[in-house]
């Protein structure tokens, strides 16, 4: 059969080809600013592809991306990834040190930075030597000059947007790169192929997972900075899908205006995302009838917000679990049924192997509900980070999410915790993620923590940490967990903080919490 | 990220373990003799692996079958590829002597065959000296003894059915092999591999396209032995999709009978299948209210017909256009929206490309809405036949299809003959199929052919082939003709046969009848 590389830049040529009037819509504040079709938004990233090539750039170059969900942010995917470059997605909402560290490590020669990111880049850019050149993006239409060191992306394309021939590179080629967000850990980066990728987009595609039609019109409500978007960039063109960035604005009211807007089918984000978007609708009493499915990830949806959801809505939710190190999507309710039990993130769609062992890499004899380290393997996983001396697989070719998890009979994946989180008391495990379940279900409780703390008898011991209003009582929330979990699970010391410390992506930052904790910033009392 | 090869024996695993329960029906005159679950079914064919490893069969040893639609065929196609064997499906409606050449030329050394097809096999036999076995499908579950040459498959699993670990070679690996109908030329050998078949199987699954789920039952009306049956027995499982296998009876009655006892969602075969349930349904008053969808292909589909197919069945029908080389699969209407305008078979799908060239080869400067010599590529197109010497793609790559083809504004591609079908008559080019199309819409025209005669004028002119009822009157035909085709056009010579000399895939046989022509075994009036 043919030789045939799967690469990115196949889907936009793809969408330009076939859906060349399917738009591609650009809003701020719910109302769009810039819309176009595949075939012209084509045109303009092969043009900036001819403009970076001018700015001598080389095949396997990473640039970096500091943007929110914009047009020109797309043109920028394809046309670096289209000339055999390395897209650098970077999260505006890190420390400008972290980000300038991110920067340096990958070796980034020229950033895209949005306009309205430009102070966060000011802050950035005197600790990265290693760049070059910076081009900014989502300005108007006009030609503008830019400073000394900031090319405007309009006067580059004037000068030097000439086209360019993409692809002629090989399917394993790098094409992208993102950091994980470090709540356990260092940030850690994740380098894409374009294999990967392609896989992870049909591994999408298919009609139980994303399943995007011709006719459908996806909002994506996940930041593009963010493990590709949930590879929605890519899924989007490739199935001829209209597409809604909503730019930096995910509030309620701005979702619903862009949802009626435009006749959005399939909202994709997290799910405080759409729970904004129902308070907004409760409040006002609109409605979203164009929408038929919501997909939603990051973290276990429990039944009661889930039917609220599916309710408010009208339409079907889908729950997922997902990682950077996956491409990002594991597992997925099916389009074509009601999600599994309650907190559970689906099933494995073809191309994503799974698997639970014991803490010492065993498989466990029974694979369903059992509780084991979820392990995965498939072409669109991690093998190595960035930089890493050694892979990160273990003999059998699985790559170790981290998580605990378990799978029931008929085969939905829900995620019990990180392993790391365990809590080893008197030679026992105490698992923080179910005490947190129980007491975060409390009405006054807005996040739930349980760390560790040093014991002289017991090695370890958990501490109930609380972000909450001012009616909570910490004898209150230790009695919900009485009969649930094991009399000695239960913490012994509570501590109430004003504000959760959290990651970039909205986790709770464990890490830090430990630190301020063992630092005696945090005051815990016997409850 | 991590390597993976992309081998089909993956869609089985992937169905055992996350579908283990979920069905394979096999149906003979609509009525199950058989169903296990896949997870049984891998374990079945799986053993079946070993039998043929103790067989001696080494890795790249091609395996012929002689089978319908059954589950022995299936476990048949995993048991050979699974251990990167070659399946090579014999098409049964050839003649013993056409069998016997493409076995000789493949090099079976082994042939699985089903019980009913043992008479054909004998006719066979003779003239493989190269088998050295044959096993017997399809048998009852008893173990019974073999004859000499023949191992029966129920005492082989018996004697050697012991589990083999399926995978280990590369993706590139040779999977199948299927000729060609060969109704313009020698049958040839398109020898895919596990890649091609893999990506084939993704693109297919993708929701406008065939776009199958967990919850979906597929009626597998296409051979298994015709071009990979669509591809369908690789992607039903991928799916988790319940798959009906309906033997080898495909009359209304049978399909009707299967449809409401398995809760059929999709069905798939060529159009006439689909007219016989219509009319059985006519015929009856029965319905079949689970079907959902119907995906036609082998030929275009009038209106006239697609509106019959719908309303009657209360289900979407998909037009669609393939061809052995292609995997199959090569257009289609989308799941989504109501097929394009009459006769036309649908949009690529991600993953095929086309292109119109003109007779030369030259790409059409406009490829919308002008005809032109249908081009493909993509990686599971065909690159060159079994054995051929040269491959057949044209200089950037693309495979001819030997097809004329347009595609309308919104991406629509309708077929309109094949350009070796064409006839040159005073320097300028007539395609049959508009004449035939014209003709075969007539009530009492039961098929038609236009074919070419030497002309010492012309150079060629069209003789019109007509297989209809007694009331057919020449004249009349030709009369249809006026102000829809150019005069010249307009054949001068009507010959009526009594029965239309028809491939075994159903598709008249042009080279036949016009060596029967020229032989003077056809004899044509002037109108």
């Amino acid at each position: 059969m043919q030789s045939f590389e799967l690469t990115v830049d196949k889907f936009l040529d793809h969408a330009a080809k076939w859906f060349g009037d399917h738009e591609v819509v650009w809003a701020e504040k719910g109302v769009s600013v810039a819309r176009l079709g595949y075939a012209a938004l084509r045109e303009r990233a092969n043009r900036l592809s001819g403009a970076l090539v001018a700015l001598d750039v080389r095949t396997g170059d990473r640039i970096g991306t500091l943007a929110w969900n914009t047009r020109d942010h797309l043109e920028v995917y394809y046309a670096v990834m289209g000339i055999g470059c390395v897209c650098h997605t970077l999260n505006p909402r890190l420390t400008p040190a972290q980000i300038a560290a991110m920067i340096n490590e990958a070796d980034d020669r020229i950033l895209a930075v949005a306009t309205d990111m430009m102070p966060l880049l000011a802050q950035i850019l005197p600790h990265c030597p290693g760049v070059r050149h910076v081009i900014e993006l989502d300005g108007d239409e006009a030609v503008k000059e830019g400073s000394d060191a900031t090319l405007s992306k309009q006067a580059l394309l004037a000068a030097h947007g000439t086209p360019v021939e993409w692809g002629g590179f090989e399917e394993n080629a790098p094409a992208g790169l993102c950091y994980t967000s470090g709540t356990t850990g260092r940030p850690k980066g994740v380098l894409y192929t374009h294999r990967s990728n392609y896989l992870h987009t049909l591994r999408a595609l298919q009609a139980d997972v994303v399943g995007l039609t011709g006719r459908d019109v996806l909002l994506l409500a996940v930041p593009m900075f963010h493990a590709n978007g949930w590879g929605l960039p890519f899924a989007a063109p490739a199935a001829g899908t209209k597409l809604v960035l909503p730019g930096r604005h995910l509030d309620g009211a701005s979702l619903a205006r862009i949802i009626r807007a435009e006749g959005v089918t399939v909202a994709v984000g997290v799910q405080t995302v759409w729970l904004g978007l129902v308070d907004h609708l409760d409040r006002t009493g609109e409605d979203v009838p164009s929408l038929e499915r919501v997909i939603i990830g990051g973290s276990n949806c429990p039944e009661a917000l889930l039917d609220r959801l599916q309710t408010r809505l009208g339409a079907r939710v889908q729950t997922s679990w997902g990682m950077t190190e996956l491409s990002p999507i594991g597992t997925m309710s099916p389009a074509s049924a009601a999600p599994g039990p309650s907190g559970s993130a689906g099933r494995p769609p073809l191309g994503l192997d799974l698997k639970l062992t014991d803490a010492d890499g065993a498989t466990l004899p029974i694979q369903r509900e059992a509780q084991g380290h979820l392990k995965v393997r498939g072409p669109s996983v991690l093998e190595r980070y960035l930089d890493a001396n050694a892979g990160s697989l273990d003999a059998e070719g699985y790559f170790d999410t981290g998580d605990l998890a378990t799978i029931d009979a008929s085969g939905n994946l829900t995620i019990c915790g990180r392993a790391k989180d365990l809590i080893k008391s008197g030679g026992e495990w105490i698992n923080p993620a179910e005490i947190e379940a129980i007491v975060g279900a409390h009405s006054s409780v807005r996040h739930v923590a349980v760390i560790a703390r040093a014991d002289p008898r017991w090695g370890e011991r958990p501490v109930l940490v609380v972000e909450g209003g001012p009616t909570v009582d910490a004898r209150t929330l230790l009695d919900l967990l009485r009969g649930k979990v094991a009399d000695w699970w239960i913490p012994d010391l509570v501590a109430t903080v004003a504000a959760m410390p959290l990651a970039s992506t909205g986790k709770i930052d464990k890490a830090r919490l430990r630190a301020d904790y063992d630092q005696g910033l945090i005051a815990a009392e016997k409850a």
